[in-house]
């Protein structure tokens, strides 16, 4: 063998090693359910057992292996495990660790059109098919004046949309100038973190990003709103940006898009619609009230890597404009110069979001909705919600526990009824079993319990069993 | 098999199909060589070739992968061959490969440390060996006050780095009351299109930047340097951050890192070094020349996923004061709440960068320098540095064409003595025959090709191959 590959793993090896790999995943899905879910590790343990330097000779690729399952495994909290109803799920599926495995071996950059047309095109093309999977509007088709794109995460998307916002509310000054001090951003007191952290790294402030209260269910007031954004008015100042969610992290709650969005219309404010987790859910029709008055929405988005079984990293991204968004991050330079850019004919996407280099995401996503159709898709996502509202309806019927409100999909949200105190050992001593996790938000300043339903392995004996070790831990509290 | 499991593919399917992959991924790293580096393909043909609609019903994963051949091949600029001489190497690896495989069955979230405590654990710890094996400053790493984080890519570290400089020159109101418009930004005319971007994104603005000149190798003039910054000074704006530079896109300039980082250190400003792709080289004790005073640096990146047989994506980004950084990108919420994260006992890596989901990306990491170990690593980059300065002889010694600087590592630019036409006709001539590919920059404002060597799979017969195109090509020309 020449010198040049001495070091180098050979096709044959990466066979074998491949093989025994694929093999070691399918039979750890098979068997996830059986480790703790969250992992019990002390701070500082994992790094304790691995060795101070590199190394200097290469090792064995069996030898990786025995230390990930010595000593990864017992650090890893199992977010495909069945009982996993923390945070939201994160759901993975065969044919998208089989995209994702594609994508690295082809090991293709995307950044221009040109660099890999088809890592550009089957994105472009898939995001269409998902307009019309979502029932989303016409106006996000690529085939318009707007189009979507993968980021890595909704925090990213919204950081983009609100830059592309920034850009057109400063006359596309932003870029040049810096950003005004006097652009206002709202969104509601139950958004994510992340339109906070968009703020702050676009150099707009915290002190110009207004928490807009929300009503007996979570959502955005839009009433609270107008009143907000009519006062910036009058002080002077330059209403910009609004971030509604459809399916708040802490309780899913469902901004109303249609008394938002005319609220934005009226002052021509951007409006961002986060539908992180939630808007798989528009792949049924009968879930689709959950973007009733999208029409009005600027921007889009929705994580598959959350709740459509397809690995992270896959947030679906669309704005009406693209146009608007390019200019707010196109930066040109003689490298990147190509005759297809040139021409206008294509879509260079490092235009699109922060990061220049990109991976062919677009296939794991292909892989996924061709594996399951949409069909499959609507099955599995019509399940979940079903066994979330079943969950819900036995809290509902247990008088030591308060269901906290009625859950629009697939998340759940429960106290107990002696208090905080009560609520939180609940959830600590369910969680310390190791039988299932689930996590935690405050509501009305009080502790509150979030079981969240749509792991890919989860089926109704994994609910059943989580109900019943809650309601055993009731029974078994003071 | 229970209704809910129905669609999904099951654990032997994924046996079945997945070997099948691993073995095509084999085979296509046997044969790309054989195909043309460069997709022919024109505008819209990938999109004409996909159905209009998503399917209803599932497909056979067979089907997906005769669509891969069939459809998304042709449409592929072949990264990974190893006659792929443009942009900047994208090399990947067996053990690269089957570390995001692993990551991507695992599924875990690394958002917190909490979320999977070997996802941050093994980060931290491969990334101060990082800090050892390329030699970097001691307060890199995460045992002092310092650390290092995995980004997607170098753009979003400059970012961060942007952002972090803006916190600590703002004395922490950045976040809360918007960026002031009198930060001043410096990088050289040469540097990479992400400064920008990043002074774009952060609101500071494009007029806000200065762009320093550079002296005969491409590299910033510290003299420049200093004069812009005292002008800045005296007009009462605030120099705030400096992007230095350690092998340019264009040309490999190296930035001299000693006076600028004493500039830095007199007037007060955050040094961020961009080593994106030279970085790597610093594995060599006989390339860490291009680090000398990197111990002025307040931060510091370079992509393991150009040229450390990494497959995309794996920036490797460290900071001298995590405080900082951390400082200028929490945001905290309930729902993110608890125990470790309270104890300050762990890393939140969320609070490192942009996103707050993150994947499992040490792992493949972890598994590239054990596979090779130290002196794997080093003997191919000097193999691919050997190459390169080859090659640059031979360009030298050919009185058509004119190397345009000595390169200092693995990529040499040249150019024909024609004249602009001349070399533009020959790199779109020898791109033509999809026998190699490279790519081009303007340096002095006149044409000149890049030839980057780094590919896994390139050997020296491929640089030969590669020169005897070029110098057949200079044969022909009229």
């Amino acid at each position: 063998m020449p010198d040049a590959t001495r070091y180098h793993m050979t096709p044959d090896e990466f066979r074998v090693h491949g093989h025994a790999l694929v093999d070691w995943i399918a039979r750890y899905w098979e068997r996830v359910e059986e480790y703790p879910v969250l992992s019990t590790v002390e701070p500082g343990r994992i790094r304790d057992q691995l060795p101070a330097t590199a190394p200097d000779e290469g090792e064995p690729f069996d030898r990786m292996m025995a230390d990930v399952r010595r000593i990864i495994l017992p650090g890893i909290t199992h977010w495909q495990s069945p009982s996993f109803f923390g945070f939201f799920p994160a759901n993975v599926s065969g044919p998208s660790v089989l995209g994702e495995l594609l994508s690295a071996g082809l090991g293709v950059q995307g950044m221009l059109w040109a660099t890999s047309p088809a890592c550009t095109e089957l994105e472009t093309h898939v995001l269409d098919w998902l307009v019309d999977m979502l029932d989303l509007p016409g106006k996000f088709k690529s085939t318009t004046a707007g189009g979507g794109v993968i980021q890595d995460t909704a925090s990213s998307a919204t950081l983009c949309a609100l830059l592309a916002a920034r850009e057109r509310a400063s006359g596309s000054q932003a870029n040049q100038a810096g950003a005004r001090r006097s652009l206002i951003v709202y969104t509601s007191s139950q958004a994510h973190s992340s339109v906070e952290k968009a703020v702050m790294i676009a150099g707009i402030g915290r002190d110009n990003l207004r928490l807009i209260e929300t009503d007996e269910h979570y959502a955005m007031r839009p009433d609270a709103l107008d009143t907000a954004v009519e006062r910036d008015r009058r002080a002077g100042l330059a209403p910009c940006f609004v971030s509604a969610t459809v399916g708040t992290t802490s309780s899913n709650a469902i901004d109303p898009l249609g008394p938002i969005g005319a609220i934005c219309q009226r002052y021509g404010l951007w409006l961002h619609v986060d539908a992180a987790m939630s808007g798989t859910a528009a792949l049924c029709p009968e879930f689709r009230f959950i973007h009733d008055g999208l029409e009005h929405a600027d921007s889009y988005c929705f994580n598959p890597h959350k709740w459509m079984f397809t690995n992270f990293d896959c947030d679906c991204f669309w704005v009406a404009d693209r146009a608007v968004l390019i200019r707010s991050l196109s930066v040109m330079r003689e490298y990147l110069d190509n005759e297809p850019t040139r021409s206008g004919a294509v879509f260079d996407y490092r235009d699109w979001h922060v990061p220049l280099g990109r991976r062919f995401r677009a296939l794991k996503l292909w892989f996924v909705i061709r594996h399951y159709g949409v069909k499959g898709l609507q099955h599995h996502v019509r399940e979940h919600v079903r066994l979330a509202q079943e969950f819900a309806g036995w809290v509902e019927a247990d008088d030591r526990l308060e269901l906290v409100v009625k859950p629009p999909l697939n998340l759940v949200c429960f106290r107990h009824r002696d208090g905080d105190d009560a609520t939180r050992a609940l959830l600590d001593g369910l969680n310390a079993t190791g039988k299932l996790y689930m996590t935690h938000t405050k509501l009305d300043d009080r502790f509150t319990i979030r079981f969240s339903v749509g792991g890919t392995l989860t089926e109704r004996r994994h609910v059943e069993q989580a109900w019943e070790l809650i309601r055993a831990a009731c029974e078994q509290s003071p």
